[in-house]
């Protein structure tokens, strides 16, 4: 399947958080990530993300779709495609 | 159809950029909106985005999708379910 991950935690927890979401996902924006994944990978990504965020403040969006179908759905990057990981890496 | 709309845009230009997408979607975390958007309306935003950004320097992703089928696409929400824009309004 494909997924969307937006989220919003506290400094103090995001560098642990995305390097769980890079072991999975794509980092493709600030605090987005994106990619194909198996429903078994994306169990065990939802209950380490849960290992990681403190739930009664950190929020962590998962939009998740049968598969990123070109016919269905259009990506469109308005303004330049930032991918911080590539600096950091 | 849907639309997931996620920037990662100068500070000075945040607040002009929120209060755009605030007239078409929904603000569903810190630099996230999400919504039901009819083309023309879309394309109206496209254009409204490159009036408000840098484009040499910003980012703006917008996901579009046919529609958000519950059939194909479930969203979840691990942590708190931030609406900044509630606390704002």
């Amino acid at each position: 399947m494909y997924v969307i991950l937006v989220y919003d935690v506290d400094v103090s927890r995001v560098n642990k958080l995305m390097k769980l979401c890079r072991r999975f996902l794509f980092h493709i924006q600030n605090s987005v990530f994106e990619g194909e994944i198996t429903e078994s990978n994306l169990t065990k990504l939802k209950l380490k993300i849960k290992n990681v965020i403190d739930e009664g403040y950190d929020s962590v969006i998962i939009f998740e779709f049968e598969s990123f179908n070109p016919k269905f759905a259009h990506k469109e990057i308005i303004g330049v495609e930032k991918r911080p990981t590539d600096f950091i890496i």
